[in-house]
Parts: C-alpha cells; structure tokens; sequence
C-alpha cells in the first residue's frame, strides 16, 4: 500500500502538529504515511490522540534544526530527515514530506531521493493567488545561479504542474522580468526569453512582478533568487499590512466594531492568502514527490501537503512532466 | 531664484494634475516652477485656476508616450521632457519632475542632465512602510546588469538618502539576499557582501525579502532588476489584497456596514501604503536632482515630488553624497 514518509522533528510545531497532521490525512483522507522521527514522543502523541498502532513509527534519534547548515544533514544520518528521505529511496515510502529546514530538505530531495531522468536541477514552485485565480511561479529557491536552459526546464514543470494539478487547460507561461517587450530584462531573461519563444510552450513573453498578483500568467519563471525574494517579501508584506491594520483599529472604537462586523470578509481574505489552504510547496523534478512544507506549518497543513503528495503519485505527475518535456524541449537544451 | 522644471505633459493625469500639483507647491510651500509643455494647453489650465503670469511656461510642441521606446527621448527635442531636462542642464532650472515613461525620465536624467562625479550609475530608490518606519531600496529600476562595485556605490547612496532625507542617525545597511549567512546568495551579492563588509558603512549583512517589510534595516541594497520586480509586485499585491477585500465585504451587508466603521483605520493603512505621501523616486547621482513620479500621479503626488526635489537643493544632498563617498568607498572601487 502506498505510504509517505513524514519528517515528524522537523517544524515550529513539530512533533505534536506533525504528527496530528498526519492522522488528519488518514482519518479525513485515507492516506497513510510513516511517522519518523524520536519514537517515543511521537508514540506518546498517538497514544493521547487514541491512535496507537494505526501508523507505522520509525524511529530517528536525531533531528535538524532549522539553523543547521542545510548540507549537514548529508552526514546525520540518523536525523529523521535523513531517515525518511531513505525510506524514500529504498522504495518503502512513495514520498516525503517535511516542514523542516528548507534547505536541508532541498538536499536530501536532490541528493537522498534523487532527480528524475531529463531533469537537471528540480525546483520549487509556489502557488500565489491573484486576482483571476492563481499564479505558479518557479522557481523559489531552489536554483540560485541559473541558465537560460534551467528557465526553460522551469517552465516545463509550472506547465505540467499548472495543467495537471491545477487544472489549467492550456496554461499561459511568462517569464519574470521587467517591461514586457521582448529584449527587456537581463542577460539570463533575455536568453531565457528566445528559448521559450521557440519551445512548444504557450508563452505569452515578459510577465512584470505586478503580474504576480493581478493575472494574466498562469505560469511565471525566474532564477531561485529573485523568486525566494518575492515569495519571502510577499508573505511579509501580508502581514505587515494585517499588523498595521490591526494597529489602526485599536486606536478607535467604531473602527474595533467594524473590524469584527468584516470578520466574515477578513477570514475569506486570510483563507485566500493562507498557505496552508494549498498545502506545501513540492520539489518538482525529485524522482518521487518531495513536499516542503512551511516551518510553521500545522496539522491542517501537513494534512494538505501530504494530500498534494498523494496527488502527484495518483495523477502520475512525473510521467507527465517526463512526456512533456519531450514534446517541449528541443534535444539540444535537453541534460 | 531657485525654480523646478516641471514636465507638464508625461503621466496619466496629464497636463491637469500635473500644472495643478505645480500650483500647489506654489500656494502651499512657496516653491516654483517653469511649466514644459504645450504652451496653449497649460495656459487654458492656469487661466481656469486663476493663476494666470504667476509660473513661467515653457512652449514644447512634442510629448512622450508611455509606450514610446525610451531613449527616442533623446531625439525628440522639440519633447516636453527634452526641452525640461535641457532646462536643468542650462542652469536655468535646479532639478527636474517628471510622471512620464519611468525609462524615459532615467534616460535624461544619466545622458541630458547628467551624472555627478564619483558616481558611475545613478540609480533609483523607494521608500517602503515598514512595521517599524521605514526601508529605503535601491535600485529599484535604472541598472538592469549590475558589478558588485555597483551595489556599494548604491549603498553610500542609500545611506546618504536614509541619513540626510529621511533622518536616520546611523543607517543600518543590507543586501537583498536568501538566507541571512555570509555566504548565502547569488554570485554577485557575494562579491558585494565583502566590498559591504571592507566599508565604513554601518552593514549588518544580507537582508531577506520579509526584513523590506517587518523592518530591521534603513537601506537595503540590490540590483535594478531584482529591485524593480519587487516594487512592481508589492505595489500590485497591495492593490490585490484590497480588491479582495472589497470583493469579500460586497458579499455581506453586515461586512459592509463593518468596513464603513473600519473606515479611518483604512485610511490610515491607505496612507502609510501611498506613494503619492512620500513624492516621486530620485535618480539618485545625478548632478542636479530628478524625481520621477509615478504615472498616475495626481496634483498632490506632484507637489510631494517638487517638495522632495527642494529638499535635495536645501539639504545639499550631492554635496554630502561627495562626501560620503570620499569618506566610505575605498579608492579602488571607485569610477
């Protein structure tokens, strides 16, 4: 039967939401996974919760903390990242997931679990709500000096991700950069660019940072660095506008009670841009699926990232993401 | 007597807000200006305003458009954005302000106005509400390929803007990174870390994309490429969230009720997120000052942009950022 290893140290609220998360996914969604991590803390919240003996525990005596450097969990073998990530390899899990240092699950999903055959550097995609539906943008992070060829490679896997996850017919695919004529941009977007003009792609050019949010691009591609810095300085600035519009309220009474009268409007904004809602973010070109979730990430949460897990096996992703790249793909850009 | 030359025909609300926004920082902060552009047209307005013989117009038969290439500006003299910065460039007028195409104004800025010395690129910064105060990016546009001397000039920029314009003692100086470690980041943020480092600028090492917003850091440096997709998406995802929001509270007559009382905590967001509070962008290096204002900026917008531009002048902003650069940037990294 199929089931996900689950990186039950890693997270702000790792090991209790973890692992309630993981007995959501199998009360509400039938998916089960392998709890690993320090067997006896994680055996003592399944007995609180009454599940004992209903999910496998493995034990891992270690854990990485979210200030390790990310490349030592190569040499901690027994931390429960490591650990899961080979049950992965070994085949007696079909995916991991973890809310642990993103770093740290980066390298062992390219290192422990490994790429898939035509992919040369997996990435990390995001999914941001705009104000038509949906944006994927990718990379993240993963990558922080790329190639033209790499962007291209990125905009394979949003295609495939935004067709066959999201369910988007016949996805519109852009490229990050500034201006919208072609030859606007650096050096990178500017090669980039000709490439995925003359891919089989349906590319609609330049897509500017406002396109993020408001539309038009189903698809957006840049380099690791650029994209990690807008994913980090949106979640910020969500917040920093809650937290400015909380301190404004206080300050005035009728504003107190008009902020509780919205409330219905607050929450269905919050659940909008509420990363849980779209469970985490997977690694797309691993040779099975690798989700890192957020580090704050609770048990709602884990239960939606071991869903899109579950997603990607049942939908056979990687078979499409293989299919597609050879349609797409001239062989010359091909690894 | 000191006066601006005013651009009277670039930007959306153009030439009626523009001349109005002149007319306001005549009434209300006793600053002039020379109004460019087409001469019939900008006295209509003024005869409807009654001000009619109190600022100087300046006759140019031709106007930019938003989507004109940028550097044809420098051969459309007879244009209103030509004939201003020709103005600044004869002494005639001490700074120029502009709402018209962003590349544009960049362009006469570095090659009509042009730049000051010690300074190899001018270069574009704004100011972003932060939880704290505020965060001073730049470049946000005017460098696309940057060396990392680059960044290091634009941080003793940075740094003079932060200390002499927005009155920061000792500005804390950082660099749009992923990850705070030495070390983190692109190729080129990791050869500017060190310059940063070697500096007498008070550097505090790699910012991420949430410091722009949760604050912790005056000024933070990047390149124009990455520092304009995050202006854009910021503007964008603010004006999302809000779209939203609104689209939310319609669903619901007691929301709506509740965002009439929310009303002046909005408006009090609403100000802290309006860029029209803080006046246009300068191009910063340039040897006299130009401020770029944004392209939908009303009357209010353009008298904050001339109010900055005095600032400048009064302040000797140039002549502290001379200094600053003798005192910070060792002689081998300068042009």
């Amino acid at each position: 039967m199929t089931a996900f290893a689950v990186d039950c140290m890693g997270g702000d609220f790792a090991p209790r939401e973890i692992v309630k998360g993981c007995l959501l996914a199998w009360e509400e969604l039938g998916i089960k996974t392998i709890l690993v991590g320090q067997a006896p803390k994680i055996e003592e919240i399944l007995r609180q919760e009454g599940f004992v003996g209903r999910l496998e525990v493995v034990d891992a005596p270690d854990s990485i903390a979210m200030n390790d450097p990310p490349l030592s969990v190569l040499r901690r073998k027994e931390s429960s990242l490591f650990v899961a990530a080979s049950l992965v390899k070994e085949g007696k899990a079909q995916g991991l997931i973890s809310a642990g240092s993103t770093g740290a699950v980066l390298a062992v999903g390219k290192f422990v679990v490994g790429a898939m055959e035509g992919v040369e550097r997996p990435a990390i995609g995001v999914v941001f709500p705009n104000l038509e539906s949906r944006t994927f943008l990718i990379d993240v992070g993963a990558n922080i000096d790329c190639k033209a060829r790499h962007l291209l490679h990125f905009a394979v896997i949003g295609h495939t991700y935004s067709k066959f996850i999201l369910g988007v017919e016949n996805p519109r695919i852009g490229i990050l950069s500034i201006g919208e004529e072609e030859g606007k941009g650096n050096e990178l977007v500017r090669e980039a660019y000709t490439l995925l003009k003359n891919s089989q792609l349906n590319f609609k050019g330049n897509a500017e940072g406002r396109d993020i949010f408001s539309g038009g691009f189903d698809v957006i591609v840049c380099d690791g660095f650029v994209g990690n810095i807008i994913l980090k300085a949106s979640e910020s600035l969500g917040l920093a506008v809650v937290e400015m519009l909380k301190r404004s309220v206080k300050k005035n009474f009728l504003s107190l009670i008009g902020a509780f009268l919205m409330k219905p409007a607050l929450m269905e904004l919050r659940k909008k841009a509420d990363f849980t809602e779209y469970g985490g973010i997977p690694l797309l070109g691993a040779i099975r699926p690798v989700i890192i979730t957020h580090g704050k990430a609770n048990a709602k949460a884990i239960r939606n990232s071991i869903k899109v897990a579950n997603q990607f096996l049942t939908l056979g992703f990687n078979e499409k993401l293989i299919k597609s790249l050879n349609e797409i793909c001239p062989q010359e850009v091909r690894n």
